[in-house]
């Protein structure tokens, strides 16, 4: 009984600080994107491309979510895109009070695109609103095409989800269709978009409806 | 402050039920393995690789945490093993409460090596003793090299670290020995083993490691 009122007390103050970020965004006409996969699915590698796709056509920063070390940041700054890191120490998610705070150092104004590479879990970071316009997950087809049923959560609850590491379906033995199946199984409302950021297969979808769902979050204020 | 109290008081709970879980598991001599990693980098399939090599050799039986499905404890039964499968709903990982629950119903009397498959999830679960006197952490070459670094408190309490999946390295592009390299930075004292659950390769060393210390747990009662 304790462990649902602790819960309970902790997702409604996260839902005010949501709540507040969205409205901030909102002022902005900003699309916010949640990024989320669990670990080494490739969150990184897909801003490194999507960044790289469109230098010159909009304005992209990052705020990166990891436990321990800056390394996802210094890689974004690399491709001479601003970066945020957050470390969580041994929380396993991000919450919307520590991107209150994010947004207090790290301005916004002149973006038109902020992504939130949330930690990489592929549980916990479902249950948090960001403030986030955008819930995007991405899965690697390496992992095998079982994913979607044993994590419905994190799936039911996103608007898009990615299927990266294509390339990896031959060698790994996973069965592609089999995970989109799945996928559509468990969310039949996502846009899904199968794709490598390895080899660059399938971005160039993820990329024009990328660009097109920032055009309309501009054209909302 | 609330978060820290709250914590504190669920961990030191989950002890108490992971003490009497340890006293049970010693009475019977028995080895009693957590297996832990992210999602999809091979625990079932690993568990599938062990059960076979080491049948008519050593009684295995697994318990298995997932959110959702019994997918995998259908796995286990398939090669003849029993498996007892127990759902966490939204739950990030398996506590010592859910494993002295499960024994009531589940006998471990004459097994050699009870296997604890917890939730796929890289950061939770290693925050919770269930009991167990192994703790192992395997983790998937294709995932990437920085692993360790962005995950260590899983990886630093680790007894054994299997990097699975190696036939993926060369076709992902990522490199085994800086993923070598980097779990031996966080945890000079495991034992770590490189393997393929898919290919065969490099599951000798693990199965004959894995014997031993079945026999030296026996011979402490």
């Amino acid at each position: 009984m304790e462990r649902i009122t602790v819960q309970t007390n902790v997702l409604k103050a996260n839902q005010e600080a949501a709540l507040e970020n969205r409205r901030t965004f909102e002022r902005e006409g900003l699309l916010v994107m949640n990024l989320m996969s669990g670990p080494g699915a490739g969150k990184t590698s897909l801003l490194e491309a999507t960044i790289r796709a469109l230098q010159g056509q909009c304005e992209i920063a990052v705020i990166e979510g990891d436990l321990q070390t800056d390394l996802d940041s210094e890689r974004i700054r690399a491709l001479g895109a601003r970066a945020f890191q957050i470390n969580t120490g041994t929380m396993c998610h991000l919450d919307g009070r520590m991107i209150a705070r994010a947004l207090q150092e790290f301005p916004i104004q002149g973006l038109d695109l902020l992504v939130i590479e949330n930690v990489g879990n592929l549980i916990c970071p479902a249950s948090y609103d960001l403030g986030e316009s955008l819930r995007v997950v991405l899965c690697s087809v390496a992992e095998g095409p079982e994913k979607p049923k044993k994590y419905p959560v994190m799936f039911y609850k996103a608007d898009v989800i990615l299927l990266n590491k294509m390339d990896l379906g031959l060698p790994s033995g996973q069965d592609q269709r089999e995970l989109e199946k799945n996928v559509r199984e468990v969310n039949p409302r996502a846009e899904v978009f199968a794709l490598s950021c390895r080899t660059g297969e399938g971005l160039e979808s993820w990329i024009t409806w990328l660009q097109a769902a920032v055009t309309a979050q501009r054209q909302l204020i």
